[in-house]
C-alpha cells in the first residue's frame, strides 16, 4: 500500500503554463492557425503533461499485461481460457496483432505475467509480476483479496518504473490480454459509472446472443454477491477486476506519476484506466484515449472521464493494438512542432488581416 | 485528350475475386475475426486493388500540387496570393506541415507546380508541369478554357506516370496548395452533387463572417455566369475549377489505372476526386479517403462518392498532411496481413464453438 499511496502522492496536476507559448509557438508555423486540429491539441497536451517545450518521442512503450480470469468457469468467453498463456507466448515471439502495430510505431512492447493461471516458460521478453494463478470466480465471491488488488497496482507501478529508470519512457501505452477479462471490464465499468449491466456489456471476442445473456446475468451476480463499494477503487478492482486490469491502472498511475503520456488502448484498459481515474482524478490529463472500440460500454467510459478517442476503427482486439496506432498520432504530433518552418523563417507572408 | 481517354480506358473494375481468400488469412491470425475492423478492411481493399496478396508497401508518394486562383482578386480568402509561390519553397525546403508528416509516414513528396502565377526558381526537388499562370477569376468567366482543363488532368496523369516508372509507387496519396482553391472546390462540388453554395462553403484558412458572405456570393456567381454542366466534369473544371485540382484529378485516375490505391487528403483533394469519379466513377473502389476535414462541405463530399474517412482530426491544412496521417494507418494495414502469425503457427486455440 506504501507504493501505491507515493505514487498516487507524486501525481501534480498539470500546470498550463506552457500552453500560451507553446501556442504561440504553433501559430507561428507555416499553417493558417489551429488548422492542425486534434494534432495541436496533442502536442501541447504532451508539452504540459512532460513540462518539456521539446519533448522528445523516441523510448515508446506499451505495457501488454496478461491474467487469467476464474468467471471463465461460467462460460462467457468464445475462447477456451489457455488462450491466455498461448497468446503470451505469441507476444514474446512477436507474431500477435501488438507485435506488427508496434514495430509500425517503433514501440516496444513489454509483456507482463500478471496472473496468468499457469507458470509459463521463462524469457528475456517475459516480464513475471504474478500476484496469483488467475482470479477466483467472481460469479461465486470475490475475484481477489483486497491485499492482491493492492500488489496486481503495485507491481504495475513497479513494471512501469523499472522500465522508467532502465531507460526512460517519452510516451507509454496500454494493452491487455486475459480470456474473459472483457466480463470483469464491465462489471468494474457499471460499478463505477453507474449504468447498467446490459450497457456496459457487450460480445467480447464474439460470443452469440444466448451467450451474451448469460454474460449479463454472470456480471449481475457478480455485482450482487461482491456488492462493490463504488467510490473505493481497490474495492471494486478485488470483487469484479483482474490482475491485468490491476497493473495497467499501476501503470497508468505510475506514468502520470513521471509525467510520461500514457495511451489508453480499449475497453479493458478503459476499465483500468476509471480505477486509476478512481484513485486520482489527476490522472485524466495524462491520459490519450487512443480510440473507441466496438465493446459496448467503451463509449460510456470514455465520457465518463471526458476523454475523447482519436479514432474509431472498430477494433475489438485488445492487446494496446490501438495505443501502438494513438502512439504513432502522437508523435507525428509532436514533429509538427519540432519540425516546421516558421512564416519568419521560411518569408512566408502571414495572414492579411494581421498585416492591416 | 487522348492519354486523359487512353487512362480512363485503363481502369478496370476491381474484381473480388480474393476477397474470400484475404478474409480466410485474415481470419486464420492469432485475433478474434474481424477483430481489428477497419485495418482489415483497408488490407482487403489494398489486395483487391493491386491484385497482390501480399502488397508492399513501400514506395510511398505524395503529390502536392500547387496552382493559383484568379478569384482571389475577389478577396474570398484571408491570406494574399503571394502565399502559393512561398509556400512551394517551403515543400522544396522541407519545413511545411506535409513534409514533417510525410517524412514521419516514411512518403516522399513530389511538388508540383500546376499554375502558380509567377516563374518559381528551378529546383531539383520542383516538378515543373504548369499549365497556366494561376487560373482567371472565375467570378467573371471560366476560370480556363476547356483545353486547359484538359492539359491539367493529363498532366497530372503525367506525374503519376513518370513517378510510377521511375521507382513503382505502392501507395499514393494527394496534397494541394494554392490560396482561393476552397473557393474553386466549393463551386466544383456544389455544382456536381447538386447541394447548395452555403452548405459547400467554408472558412477556408480562416476567414470572418463577412468574407464568408462574400465568399458564397462569389461562388453563386461564378457558377451563375458560366452555368457549367453537372454532367460534364471538364467543363465544371474549366469553368469554376484550378490547375492543381485538375492536376489532383489526373493523379487519381492515372493511380487507379494502374492499380495503385491512392489516399485522398481532405477538401480539395475531395474536389479533385469528384472531378475525378465523375470522368469514371469505377475510381472509386482505388480510393481511400484519409480524413473529415474542418471545411464544411466534405462531409457531402465524401458522403456522395460512398466513401468512409478514417479519422476525423480536424484537420484544414491541406497540402496531404491528412494523406500522409492516412496512408501511415494504411500501411498498418498491410502489416498486419504481412506479419501476424496464423492460429496454427503460433499454436492457439481456436474459438470454442468452432471445436464442437
Amino acid at each position: 500500500m506504501r507504493e501505491l499511496n507515493k505514487t498516487i502522492r507524486g501525481i501534480e496536476k498539470i500546470g498550463h503554463y506552457l500552453t500560451a507559448r507553446t501556442q504561440k509557438r504553433l501559430d507561428s508555423l507555416t499553417k493558417p492557425r489551429g488548422s492542425l486540429g486534434r494534432l495541436e491539441e496533442l502536442a501541447k497536451q504532451v508539452v504540459e503533461i512532460t513540462g518539456d517545450e521539446n519533448p522528445p518521442i523516441k523510448n515508446k512503450v506499451i505495457f501488454t499485461m496478461a491474467g487469467d480470469h476464474g468467471v471463465t468457469e461460467e462460460g462467457i468467453s468464445a475462447y477456451p481460457k489457455e488462450v491466455t498463456p498461448q497468446m503470451v507466448y505469441n507476444f514474446i515471439r512477436g507474431g500477435a496483432g501488438i507485435n506488427v502495430l508496434a514495430r509500425h510505431a517503433g514501440a516496444r512492447v513489454v509483456v507482463v505475467d500478471m496472473g496468468v493461471a499457469c507458470d509459463l516458460e521463462g524469457h528475456p521478453g517475459l516480464v513475471v509480476k504474478k500476484v496469483g494463478y488467475g482470479t477466483k470466480n467472481m460469479a461465486k465471491g470475490p475475484a481477489m483479496t483486497k491485499e492482491e488488488a493492492v500488489k496486481s497496482l503495485e507491481n504495475g507501478i513497479e513494471v512501469f518504473k523499472e522500465g522508467f529508470f532502465a531507460e526512460c519512457i517519452d510516451i507509454a501505452g496500454t494493452g491487455d490480454m486475459g480470456i474473459g477479462n472483457t466480463t470483469a471490464s464491465s462489471a468494474i465499468a457499471s460499478v463505477i459509472t453507474g449504468k447498467p449491466v446490459k450497457e456496459m456489456t457487450g460480445r467480447g471476442t464474439g460470443i452469440d446472443d444466448k451467450a451474451l445473456s448469460n454474460k449479463i446475468r454472470v456480471i449481475k451476480k457478480a455485482i450482487n454477491i461482491n456488492r462493490p463499494d463504488t467510490g473505493d477503487a481497490i474495492d471494486v478492482l478485488s470483487k469484479v477486476g483482474g490482475f491485468e486490469i490491476g497493473g495497467l491502472a499501476g501503470v497508468i498511475l505510475a506514468a502520470a506519476s513521471r509525467r510520461v503520456p500514457v495511451v489508453i488502448d480499449g475497453f479493458i484498459s478503459g476499465a483500468a484506466a476509471l480505477i486509476a481515474y478512481r484513485l486520482e482524478p489527476k490522472v485524466k490529463e495524462y491520459m490519450i484515449a487512443a480510440h473507441c472500440s466496438v465493446e459496448r460500454g467503451h463509449r460510456i467510459i470514455l465520457d465518463y472521464m471526458g476523454l475523447k478517442p482519436l479514432f474509431d476503427f472498430d477494433l475489438r482486439l485488445g492487446e494496446g493494438t490501438g495505443a501502438a496506432l494513438g502512439i504513432n498520432v502522437v508523435e507525428a504530433a509532436v514533429k509538427i512542432l519540432a519540425e516546421m518552418a516558421t512564416f519568419k523563417d521560411a518569408g512566408v507572408s502571414e495572414k492579411t488581416d494581421k498585416k492591416r
